[in-house]
C-alpha cells in the first residue's frame, strides 16, 4: 500500500481487517516494525478519535508520531495553482508539502470540505496536492469526500459482531437529523467501502433531497422510507448529511428521522452504529445510546486496530 | 490507589511525601514501571506546570504521554444527562469518556468550575462523569473544587523544609488581592490535606465574606486578622480566592491584604508559598518573591515528583 | 556552546556546518547523546519548519522533546521588570522561566518582536529575560532580531552548493515586496552570519528607507540598484523585511522588487533562496520557485542538521 485515501487503495479488504483484529489480540507484535521511522499528523481541522487512535497506533509499531495543527499552530495554506499570494494564506502547499514529507516517512492529514463549492470538495485538492508534492506516503485523517480509516473500522466492527449472524447481514445507513450542515466524507465513505466488499445486504434511507453521489452508493438500495430499510436489518448506520445535490444544504430537518427504540424493534436486533461525536437526542436517542443494541464504542475502540493495520501495510512497503 | 481527586485517595500522605523524594534523589529508578503503558493527559483549560510535570513525571517512569487540549483540538463537551444537544456542546461525556479510557491506561483531566452555579460546581460533575464514564483510573489536573497534586507538592515542599525547624510548624493560609474571581481549589484542597495531614498548627486568614467550605477547613483556626494569623508563622501560603457563599464574587480587594517583607517579620522567617501563576505586586510583592524566603520555585519544581509517585501509585495498582 | 541566541555563540562555522553534514549522512550517529535529557521547546508564536525540524533533530539525538505553546496552552507573560500585574499577563518570566529551566535541560523559545518599539525589540528583552532567569542552556527559535538556526542552515546550503563554484561566491541578500510588515530578523541574521563566516562577497540590495542596522550588516556592499547587485551573483536570498529607522513600516512596496527568471539572467544562474514561508508571486514567481535555480526546499529539509549540530554541541556541554 503507498497511499490510504479510499478503498481503491485497498487490495484486500478482509485481509486488512484480519490485520487489524490481529493487532487486537496482540497490540505489540510488531513493536519494532516503525523503529527509526516517524509519521506526521497534521491537522487543518479538530479530532478526537483520529487523533489520539493514530498516535497510538503509530506508537504501537515504535514510530515517531508528532502532532502538528497546522492551523493553529501555524498558518492558512494556499493549494489553489497560481495564486497571487497577497491575501490570508501564508504558505502555498506546494512549498510546505515537500518539507513535511522531508521530516516524515508517513504523513497523516485531516482537511474538511468547505461546503461551498463542490466541484473544489469533490475534486479532492487538498489532499492530492499534499500527495503529489510531498513525496512520501499520505493518509486520509477525513478528506473532503471521504473518511477510509472510520470505514475500515466500521467494516471491522461489523466482522466482530456478524459471528453471531448466520446470514447475509443487512446492512442499513440511515440519515439522521442534525443542527448544521455536515460533510457527505462519512456516509460516502461507508458506502464505498461496503459495495467494495460485497458480503451484505445494503440498503440507504434518506429523506427526498439526500441524495449522496452515485460514484459511492452504486449497488446500494436507496429508499426514502426508513421503516422499509430498517425491516430485518442487522446493522443500523446512524449518520446526518448535508444534501448534495443544491449542496451543503439542509432542506429537512425532521425529527422523526432520528432512530429510537420503538423503531429499532423492527430491526433483527441490530447494532447501532455512528461515527461519533453523536448529537445526542439529536441524531440518536439516550436510550439507544446507552442501551446493549449500540456498537459505538466498540466502533471507536477499533479506530486504533484500524490505523494500526494501514501504517502497518504502508511501513511494509517503504 | 485507583484515582487520585482528593486526599481521600490515599492512605498514607507521609510514605507518598516519601516517595516522592525518593524520585527527586532518583528520577529513574522505576524507569521501567510503566512500559507499554499510556497516560492520556485532557485538558479543558489552559495549564503550565501542571502540564509539563505530569508529562515529565511519566516519562520518567517509562509511560508514553499524549496530551490532548479538548476545547482547542477537540469540541466542547456536554455533561448533563438527558441533554438534547441541539445547541453549542458537540459530544457527551457518555461517550468521550468511555473510548478515552480504551486508548489510555491512566487519563488526567483537567476541569475548571464556572463560578456560575456553586451546586454544579461543588457537585464535581465534570470529574466525576469522567471517573463513572471511562473505566480506567482518573487523576485529577485540578477540578472544579480541589487541586490534590499541587496539595501534596505543598506538603512535599512543607517537609522538605521543616527539616529546620524543631517544633511543630505553623502554616499560615491566607487570602490575597487579584483582579479577577479564581476557584477556591488551591484553598480548598490546602486546607483539606493540611488537615488530614495533622502534623501542624493551621491557620487560615481571609477578609469577612471570604469564608471557605467548611468541608474542607473544619480543623483549621480561621481568623480575619492576618497580622495574628502571621505571628511566628513557620510557612505562609499565599492564594486568592473568590467568594464561597454568595459564589464566585469580589466583595473586597484590600490592597493591604498583600504579603510584604514588612508583614513577613512577625513571622518566624516563615517560607513563603504560592502555586502560581502569581500576580506580582497584587498578590505578593517582588521583593518577597525575589528574596530568600520564596519557596514558590521549590514547590513547582516539586510538581514533577508528586505526579510521580502518584502515577507510580496507580500503576502498580492496575 | 552554552546558549545559541546568534553568531556569538559559535566558534566555528564551518566545524559547526561540517557537524550538520555529517548528521544529514548519518542522522542516527549519536543516537543516545541525549538519553534521559529533555528539551522544551517554547512557542509565542507560531511556526512549522522550527517547531518540525528542531523536535525531529531531539529525537535523533534520543532526546524527550516536549512542545508548549505558551500563549495557546497556558497564558501571557510579563517581562518588565517591576511590573505590577493588574493588567493581561497572567505570569512573569522570572517566575515563570527557573521552573521551566528546572523541568527541561535546554530551552528553546521562539518569541518574535512587536514591531512597535525598536529600542524594546533591539534590547532582545524576552529571550535575555529567559537566558537569566532559567538556569539551562536557551537556543532561540526566532528572537525579536535575529534567527540563527535559520542562518546557520542557509550556510549548510550554500556550502553544499558551492561545490560546484571555483571563485569565492557572490552572495546576494535582497529584499522583496509582501503585503505586512514584517520583522527584519531573518535578514538580519543571514547578515550576521555571512559576514562572520566572511567566505563570500556579500552584497546587499533594498530599496532607500530600508536599511538595516548596521550592526549586523557592517562589512556587506550595500546598494539600491537590485540589477547591480544581481550581475553575476552565485546565491540570492530574497526575504521582505520592514523598515529599522522608521521602524516597523512599509514606505514602499514596489512589485518590480520580486525576483523573475527574468531577473535571474543576470546572475551566475544562482541558487535562489528563502527562509519560507513564502507569499508567492508577491515576494518570489511561481517560475522561480518550481524551477531548477529554486533552493528553498534543500534550505528547509538542512534545518533539521542544523538543529541537531546546535542540540548535539550544547549536550556535549552540559
Amino acid at each position: 500500500m503507498r497511499n490510504f485515501i479510499s478503498v481503491h487503495d485497498v487490495n484486500d479488504i478482509n485481509a486488512l481487517v484480519q490485520k487489524a483484529l490481529s493487532y487486537k489480540a496482540n497490540p505489540f507484535q510488531d513493536r519494532n516494525l516503525g523503529a527509526d521511522k516517524r509519521i506526521g499528523l497534521l491537522f487543518l481541522n479538530p479530532s478526537l478519535r483520529t487523533r489520539l487512535s493514530t498516535q497510538v497506533a503509530a506508537r504501537n509499531l515504535g514510530m515517531e508520531a508528532i502532532v502538528f495543527n497546522v492551523d493553529k499552530e501555524g498558518w492558512a495554506l494556499e493549494f489553489e495553482e497560481g495564486a497571487i499570494m497577497s491575501g490570508n494564506t501564508v504558505e502555498h502547499v506546494k512549498d510546505a508539502a515537500p518539507i513535511l514529507g522531508s521530516y516524515f516517512d508517513i504523513l497523516c492529514i485531516r482537511t474538511f470540505p468547505s461546503l461551498k463549492n463542490r466541484d473544489d470538495d469533490y475534486s479532492e485538492l487538498y489532499i492530492k496536492q499534499f500527495i503529489q508534492y510531498c513525496g512520501v506516503p499520505v493518509i486520509s485523517l477525513e478528506s473532503a469526500t471521504l473518511h477510509p480509516l472510520q470505514s475500515l473500522t466500521d467494516i471491522i466492527t461489523i466482522t466482530e459482531n456478524r459471528k453471531a449472524i448466520q446470514h447475509k447481514p443487512k446492512v442499513v445507513l440511515t440519515w439522521a437529523p442534525h443542527v448544521k450542515p455536515l460533510p457527505q466524507c462519512v456516509a460516502n465513505s461507508f458506502s464505498q467501502w461496503i459495495n467494495a466488499w460485497g458480503e451484505t445486504d445494503f440498503v440507504i434511507t434518506h429523506p427526498e433531497d439526500y441524495e449522496l453521489s452515485e460514484a459511492f452508493t452504486k449497488g446500494a438500495t436507496i429508499t426514502h422510507s426508513q421503516d422499509e430499510a430498517l425491516k430485518n436489518a442487522d446493522f443500523v448506520y446512524v449518520k446526518n448529511w448535508s444534501t448534495f445535490k443544491d449542496y451543503g444544504k439542509i432542506y429537512e430537518n425532521d425529527p422523526a428521522w432520528m432512530l429510537t427504540d420503538e423503531k429499532l424493534k423492527q430491526t433483527n436486533n441490530a447494532k447501532v452504529m455512528h461515527c461519533l461525536p453523536v448529537r445526542r437526542n439529536v441524531e440518536l436517542s439516550d436510550e439507544i445510546l446507552d442501551g446493549s443494541n449500540s456498537a459505538v464504542t466498540q466502533q471507536a475502540s477499533n479506530r486504533v486496530w484500524a490505523a494500526q493495520a494501514v501504517i502497518s501495510e504502508i511501513l511494509r512497503s517503504l
